[in-house]
């Protein structure tokens, strides 16, 4: 928890250290539609109380710090707002700021200032949380990710280029026993990383201690043969108990990463078993659609990331480029930009690239992201190789060294006979 | 927990135990479109892979029970749905279903298969989660609010009305002092329930433990006197321990309740403090809007009351009728509604109506929801009556009569002068 006996007078001192920054659609006059998210967010309600004193609001009163505004359109994007008639709908940015004293160490509290009842508000068509930023001493109780990228690469023992890993598929139905063999066979394929699909938990057709003790004698003795130790996160989503206790058997089973699914977990659970883990903590988004998806309601990820990157999570999905899913290249670019952004003096979570993810995909996410420290998860792209699994984990790493080489997936093909494969193979039908 | 030693069989032999309802909107052919949702949510994956086998989707695979197509809309609600040229956008009603096996007692689990993924997937530009059912046998380990309606009304003896509350405000910025002082004024004046505002939190200004013991010695000294003990919620919302520690706290205080903000805390954290309580668990909203508000995607509060049920809050908050926030009368009442319906034999909890309440909307919201289970939070409708707090509460129970005797408001108000003046400074108001 790090050593919170310190003196905070200077974090105090500081006048509004907590900013974030939203887009919002109204027909109001920007300047007071931006204060009347203020005044919710802080000390104000509908009507002002009477101990709402001008001394109270001078000291606790979120303030406006800029209004951008972006551009007018023709109807409002979401039902239930007060339109001012005859006003045009606006869109703009708006960076609001908080004193430290109205929230203190709290995350849940941070998060109910800064993304809680402010979505209802009727003069809004649409709000949606962009970003936020803390004081740096906020990580002196909140000390996010214990392992992050280095910890992470350290238990894997892979260096020199993102670490490459799948998803045990089908996502349920499998039992422990069917589990295990198909690890083994895609550790001998050459992964460095596999996880339990978000779906699979404690399920009675696959209870969890009996999946990790399978799977673990799979990997240890690989690792004893050949030294090499591939990490499996064993999801442990569940009641807090189970997944304290769980996590304490994974330790002794010698595993090395735990997956959770943040958004049916929740904060304070995931900041709990982050605070006590003696392993990686593997972050699974699912559910984020329903917060991100709509251009102007929710929360961006580069928000998203910050508020689990406190929390602890070592590593967060992110969603490759040209993935099966409804999320833009752009989006996704600026999803791992921002994991691998410092925050607060807290280590940088781990991008967790898949969804349809191949060799094809390298070349332009490393031009877009300049970075390696990545994890890179296929499927289908890696098991449907047609010269089979560990040929189709070759022609990934390939592909990537074609990319940190600066080479063209189709050059560095030419010598490279499972990359090759994959591009003829993979290539037409995931254009 | 309930006795989890028993024999289980039936539940996992009944076929397909869990059910979700949803809305969705595609150009994909309906049947197809359900079958990716099925899929997705199961055991399929974007390309079949060997482990796959028929026996196991017979198994595991989720089901679709029924298609309800409603209308074909000229746009698409989201953007980044893959469209299908030429062919028509629509919407429907989808029911899913799945093996109980598939997810077993886990409650983020459950949220994971039936909210996890699927609001990503590209076929849909719109899909929301309308509704679900579980097994009865569910509520074996999950044992739902341990006071609910009944249970809150014992602490507060108030039987034959709602309950009527209010909302300490400035939400931040009072001192434990001044909240103390506020609440002895709302106390004298003869609320049932007063809580803190989902901002305050433990911040440095107002100290959780200092706030709890200024107030309760108010609500103590009060009690003696009249023998009437006035509820107050503290929000003890932040990391687990620190719940833990005050819940504690709140217990050897005497406090009768204990409020969280559900989103910002999650689901296994608030379970985890659900079967620790000896206190009503006070369970706030706030971030709704997010999940919520957009038309086509999210989860509907039917689906997200029963989350909350099973996971044991008491008291949910579903807004009121006019209220200050941007959603319909329609949706409110259909809210609380849900509320208070029966669910796999838990508690219901107690709806919390508040946001712009005061004497006016009592026949209204009685006629709609044919109960007085209800707790009813008014802020400026009280405090602001022109005759003063006290005045205030008489007025909102006064028209709480008015609606039990099927009276209206104006002719009750003949004869009740509190009531009378409240119509007459606040109608005009808040027509």
């Amino acid at each position: 928890m790090g050593n919170f006996s310190r003196d905070y007078s200077e974090i105090f001192s500081m006048s509004y250290p907590i900013t974030a920054k939203y887009l919002i659609e109204t027909s109001y006059d920007l300047q007071q539609a931006a204060e009347i998210m203020a005044g919710e967010q802080s000390c104000g309600t509908f009507l002002r109380t009477p101990g709402e004193t001008d001394a109270l609001r001078e000291k606790h009163g979120a303030q406006v710090d800029l209004i951008e505004p972006i551009e007018e359109v023709s109807d409002e994007a979401l039902p239930g707002a007060r339109i001012m008639p005859g006003r045009p709908i606006k869109r703009a940015f708006v960076t609001l700021s908080w004193p430290f004293t109205n929230i203190g160490f709290n995350l849940p509290n941070l998060v109910s200032t800064i993304a809680g009842n402010l979505f209802e508000l009727a003069p809004f068509s649409g709000l949606k949380l962009l970003d936020f930023d803390l004081p740096e001493d906020f990580n002196q109780k909140y000390t996010g990710p214990k392992f992050g990228i280095e910890g992470t690469r350290r238990w894997i023992n892979v260096w020199d280029r993102p670490i490459i890993g799948t998803i045990i598929k089908p996502s349920v139905g499998l039992s422990p026993q069917q589990t295990a063999t198909q690890s083994k066979q895609l550790i001998e394929a050459g992964l460095d990383f596999i996880k339990d699909d978000e779906l699979q938990g404690d399920a009675p057709h696959c209870p969890f201690d009996a999946r990790v003790r399978e799977v673990m004698q799979v990997i240890d003795m690989f690792a004893q043969k050949t030294g090499k130790n591939v990490m499996y996160a064993f999801n442990l989503s569940g009641d807090l108990d189970d997944m304290m206790s769980r996590h304490d058997f994974l330790v002794k089973m010698g595993a090395t990463c735990l997956m959770v699914n943040l958004n049916s977990v929740g904060i304070s659970a995931v900041h709990h078993l982050a605070r006590h883990t003696q392993l990686p903590i593997h972050g699974h988004r699912n559910g984020w659609g329903m917060l991100s998806r709509s251009p102007v309601l929710g929360i961006e990820f580069p928000a998203y990331q910050k508020i689990w990157r406190v929390a602890g999570v070592d590593h967060m999905h992110t969603n490759g480029i040209r993935n099966k899913f409804c999320e833009s290249d752009a989006s996704v670019i600026s999803s791992i930009k921002s994991c691998l952004n410092p925050f607060i003096g807290l280590k940088s979570p781990l991008p967790v690239l898949s969804s349809g993810q191949w060799a094809g995909q390298t070349v332009d996410t490393y031009q877009a992201v300049e970075s390696t420290d990545l994890m890179y998860l296929c499927g289908g792209g890696i098991v449907s190789h047609p010269s089979g699994m560990q040929a189709g984990v070759k022609s990934v790493i390939q592909a990537w060294e074609a990319a940190m080489q600066n080479q063209s997936l189709e050059a560095y093909a030419e010598h490279n006979r499972e990359l090759k494969e994959a591009l003829d193979f993979f290539g037409p039908k995931l254009k």
